[in-house]
C-alpha cells in the first residue's frame, strides 16, 4: 500500500488547506486501534486564524499549533491532562505578540503551551547581548526572552502514516528563523505518535541554511499543571548536579524536588541540572503526583540535549500553578552567559543538529514504579551533588 | 417572550458570525420604533479582516470595533456626527499597530475613534515607569502612549435585547490585558441605547483576574470635531478645579473652556479637572457648538470616574480639529507620576472597579439650554479654581 | 470604447476581490499582443494572506505585492529573471515584521523583492534622529532601517487599460505613512508596461497631506541577482563622482564597477553617486552579465532622483548574492547624517513630489552594446571623480 501522505500548510506549494480530517480507515486501514486527525480553524479575539491539528491516536489526544513554532498545546488521555492552566487562555496568533514589549518579556502574552521550544537562534533571559554579527560587525542587541521560534508560523506542514504496522502517525513541520544579514536556522519537525499511545515523540533537527557558522539554542518548555502536580508531587531524573539559578532558586535547593501546593505570590525557582544516562546516553525524567499514581517522563540523549532546567512556579491557581522540566543544549540564562559558561553551540554553514524526546504518560502504581526504578537504575549509587551557590557568570 | 441574545464573536465557542444582522423585526417586535444591528468585514489596507457592528436605533447609529478594544468609531443622528476626522482614515487592524514604535507613540497611527479606552494596565505619557512586579522584583519598562486596550481585539461579544419595554439593545464584549507574570486585567463592557434614543451607554467594569494586587488606569478618550467644534464652540461642566498639563496648557488656562477655529500648527493644551457633582455623585459635562444648537453630553459619577482630562488640539482640519472629553480614574501623566500623586488605584485579586457613562446628543437651543441649566446648578455659586501652573509631580 | 479599470483593493469601497483575473480579450481587444493580469492569494507560513497581482505582458511577468508597500517581486522574461535569490523565500505579511527588532534592522526579515521602495519619511540606516515634530518639540527617537513603506498595505489598487494602441497597462496603488501628531505622507504609485514590451515602469507621487512641512526620503531598492550578476558583470552609468559610505567600502573604490563572484562571508560595499544626464535631465544606468549578452536598465531624471547608491553584496549564493541599483532623492545614512548633508527635502503642506524610472530588459549582445554607447555618450569626455574616503558627516 502507498504509504499516506498530505500536505496541509506550504508555502512551496501556496497551500492551507483549512478544517481538514482524516481517519484510520482511509489512512490506515488495517490499524486495529481506530486514529483521527482533524485541522481546524480558531475564532474569536487573539486566537482569529489560528489553525489547531489534533491527532487522536485512539488514547491520547495530541493538540498541535502550527502558527505557534509547531508547539504542543496538549496531551490528554481519559481525564489525565498533561500540560497545564496559564492565565492566557486563547491561543494567541504570532500577530498580536511584541516580543520586544514589557522589557523583552511579550512573549509571555502567548505562553500557555504544554510544550514550546525555546530558541532556536537564543533563548534566555532578555537582555543585551554584544556578539560578531555574519558580516563581521560587532554588534549588540537586546534580545527578548525565551527567541522567537514559538511565534512563527509554520510552512511544509504534513501529515504521513506509516503504511505498516504499529501505523506510526507522523505530522510534520518546518519553521524558520532568517533574515538578510543574520541567521538562516531551520526547524524541521515531526511530532508523532502510534495508535493506542499513551506517548508521543518529538523528532527535531536545527540546520544552518546560511554559508557562516551560526550559533544556536534550544530548549523544550515543557510545563504540568494538574493533575499531576501538587502538594507531594515529585520530580524524579538521575541527577550529578543541580544549580540554582539565582539566590531565590538557591533558597529552595535541598527540596529542589519536591513541589508544595499553590501559594499565592509564589515567586519562581529554576534549577540547571546534568543528568546521568544509560551506556547508549538515553536518559529519562519524570514528574509524578503526590499518590505515585500518575506521572510523564521525558526519555531523550544527553548528547542531544544535555543541560536539563527545572522550573518550578507553584503560585496560585489563578496565575498559573506549574512546572516546567527542560531538556535543552543551554540554560536559560542570557545567551551573553550561557556563551561565556561555553553552552552555546554553534553550526558551520549546511550543519544540522538533531534531538528526540519521547513523552509517556503512566497510570496506575506499578507502572509508576517500574518508571521510577528506571530511573533510579541510571542514577546508581552516586547521589546528586547540589550546589549551594547559582554559578558565577558575572 | 425569550430575550434575544446571539454570541457573534467568542473565543469559547469558537465563533466568529461573519457578516450578520438582526432587526426589531426578529428581536423585539413590540419595539415601536424599528431598529437593526449589523456585523460587518472591513478590506483593504490596514483595515483588512476589522469587523464592525453598527446599532441603528432608529434615530443614532453607533458603530462599534471589537477588534480594536470594543472603541465607539462613531455616532450619528441625521447630520450630526458626534466624533471627529483624524487624518488616520482606515479603521486600522492592531496587527498594524506598534505601540512601542515612534518612542512609544505608536497608538497615534490608529487614532481615529468617537471614544477609545485608555488603559488599563497603565494609560498615560509614554516614558520609564519603575514598578514592583508580580512576582516582587523591582523593574522598569518603557510604557506606550494611552496603553494597550484600544488595539486588542474583543473576545466574547454578543447581542442581547431586553424583552419588554423599552427593548434596550445591549452589545457585549470582553477584552483581556493578561500575560503569564503580569497584570491579569479583564475589561468587561456593555454598549447599549433604546429604541429612538438620541444617545446610548457604556457600561464597563474592570476585573483583577488575578490572585495579587494590581494596579490600573483608564479614561475614556470622547473625541469631538466638526459640527459640534468650532470657533465659540464651548466646554461646560461643573468644575471645581483646573489645573494645565503644562506650561503650553497654563499659557490658555483663562480660557480652558472656550475654543478657537482651526489654526494650522496648534499645539496641544490639556487641562486636568475635579467636578462638582450631585448628591448622588453623578456630573455632567457638555460640549455645544457656537449656536448653542447642538451638543453632547457625558454623564457619569465623579465616585466611579474622579478625573476629567480636557484636550484641545485645534490644528488644521487635515491635521484633525479635535477636542477630547476624557473621564477617568486617573489623568494622563506617565504612570510613574501619577502613582505619586496618588491617583493609580489597585485592585485586589478578584476585585472589580465598575464605570458608567451615558452619552446623549441635544439638538434645538431649548435642549441645550435645559443641559446647561442642569450643569450650572451642579455647579452652583462655587467658581471653578484656576490654577496657573502644572502640578508639581517631580 | 470605455476605458477598462476595476477596483481591486479599496477602502474607500471597503473591497478586496480576492483571486482575479483579467485578459486582453476582455479589456483590449484590439491588442495584438495577448495579456492578462491575475491577482492570487498565498498561504502558508508568514506569506499567509499576502496577495500578489501578476502582469503578464505577453513578454515579461511582473508581479507586485500590494500588502508590502507596492513592490515589485520579480519581473522575468522568459528564462531572464530580473529579481535575485533572497535567503527569505515566503513573501512576508507585514504583520509578521517588526522593524524596531534585531536593533533597528527588522525590515531584513522580510527583504527578498526586486523592486521595493526605502522611505518613506526616513528611508536610510537605524539609529537616533533628533527632530523637530510637527506640534513644535524636539524630540528623538530611533529610525528603523529603511522606513515603513514597504511594510505597509495598499489601499485603492486598481486595474486601468487604455482604450487606444498601445494599450498600456497600470497597475495603481495607495500607501500611507500616517498617523496623527505625525507625518502625513501618502505615495502614488502606477505600475504600468505595454503588451509585448519587454520592461515596466514605476510612476510614483509622494504628497504631504497634512497642513505643516514634511521632511521625506526616498531610494528605490533595486536588486539583481543571476543570470545578471556575475564574476565579470559590470555596472554601467554616466558617474560624476562616487563616494564610498564607508570604510570597507573605500576599499573597493578602484573597482565599484566591477563584480566578483560568490565569496563566502563577503562583507557589504555601497557606493553613492551622482550621474551626468542629458539635456532633459535624463539619465540611465545599468547591469550586465559578463558576456554582455544581457542587462537591465534603469531610466529616470535626475531633478526628480538626484542621488544613485550602488550596493554590492556578492556573498555566498544562500546568503543572497546580490547587487543593487538604488536611485533616490537621498543616500542611505541615517537622517540625521543626510539632513546635515543637505539631502532631506521637504514638502510643505499639499505639496507633491514625481518621480518615474523606466525599467527595461535588454537581451543580445547589440542590444546591450546600443544600451552601453548612450550611456557612454551622457557621460561624456569627463571621467568620474572617485572619492577615497567617505564623506564627512560627523
Amino acid at each position: 500500500m502507498k504509504p499516506f501522505g498530505v500536505p496541509l500548510i506550504s508555502v512551496s506549494r501556496n497551500l492551507n488547506v483549512g478544517d481538514w480530517e482524516v481517519t484510520s480507515r482511509e489512512a490506515s486501514p488495517g490499524s486495529p486501534v481506530p486514529w483521527s486527525v482533524r485541522k481546524t480553524r480558531l475564532h474569536g479575539g487573539k486566537q482569529e486564524g489560528v489553525d489547531l491539528i489534533a491527532i487522536d491516536n485512539g488514547r491520547m489526544q495530541i493538540t498541535i499549533i502550527p502558527a505557534r513554532g509547531m508547539g504542543v498545546l496538549s496531551a490528554r488521555s481519559g481525564d489525565f491532562k498533561l500540560g497545564w492552566d496559564s492565565p492566557v487562555r486563547e491561543v494567541v496568533h504570532p500577530s498580536f505578540i511584541h516580543l520586544d514589549s514589557r522589557g523583552g518579556l511579550g512573549w509571555l502574552e502567548g505562553f500557555n503551551e504544554h510544550i514550546c521550544r525555546c530558541g532556536i537562534e537564543y533563548n534566555g533571559h532578555p537582555g543585551p547581548d554584544t556578539f560578531t554579527d555574519f558580516s563581521g560587525r560587532e554588534t549588540t542587541v537586546n534580545l527578548n526572552l525565551h527567541g522567537r521560534i514559538a511565534n512563527l508560523p509554520a510552512q511544509e506542514v504534513e501529515i504521513a502514516v506509516d503504511p505498516d504496522p504499529p501505523y506510526r502517525i507522523r505530522i510534520r513541520g518546518e519553521v524558520c528563523e532568517r533574515t538578510f544579514y543574520g541567521p538562516r536556522l531551520l526547524l524541521k519537525t515531526e511530532i508523532s505518535t502510534e495508535p493506542g499511545q499513551n506517548g508521543f515523540r518529538i523528532s527535531d533537527s536545527i540546520t544552518n541554511m546560511g554559508s557562516q557558522p551560526q550559533e544556536f539554542e534550544i530548549f523544550y518548555h515543557c510545563n504540568y499543571g494538574q493533575p499531576l502536580l501538587g502538594e507531594g508531587a515529585r520530580f524524579v531524573a538521575p541527577v550529578r548536579r543541580v544549580t540554582p539559578l539565582n539566590a531565590r532558586a538557591a533558597e529552595g535547593i535541598r527540596e529542589f524536588d519536591a513541589y508544595a501546593g499553590p501559594v499565592a505570590g509564589f515567586q519562581e525557582q529554576v534549577y540547571c541540572m546534568r543528568l546521568a544516562a544509560d551506556a547508549r546516553g538515553r536518559t529519562e525524567a519524570m514528574l509524578r503526583d503526590a499518590a505515585a499514581d500518575r506521572a510523564v517522563s521525558l526519555a531523550f540523549s544527553i548528547q542531544e540535549l544535555p543541560c536539563l532546567t527545572l522550573w518550578k512556579d507553584t503560585g496560585a491557581p489563578e496565575d498559573g500553578y506549574v512546572t516546567g522540566i527542560e531538556p535543552g543544549v543551554n540554560f536559560p540564562h542570557n545567551r551573553r552567559l550561557e556563551r561565556k559558561a561555553g553552552r552555546v553551540p554553534k553550526l558551520g554553514g549546511g550543519e544540522r543538529h538533531s534531538m528526540t524526546i519521547d513523552f509517556q504518560a503512566h497510570e496506575g502504581r506499578t507502572e509508576v514504579r517500574s518508571l521510577e526504578d528506571r530511573i533510579r537504575a541510571i542514577q546508581g549509587s552516586e547521589p546528586p551533588v547540589l550546589d549551594e551557590r547559582p554559578e558565577d557568570l558575572a
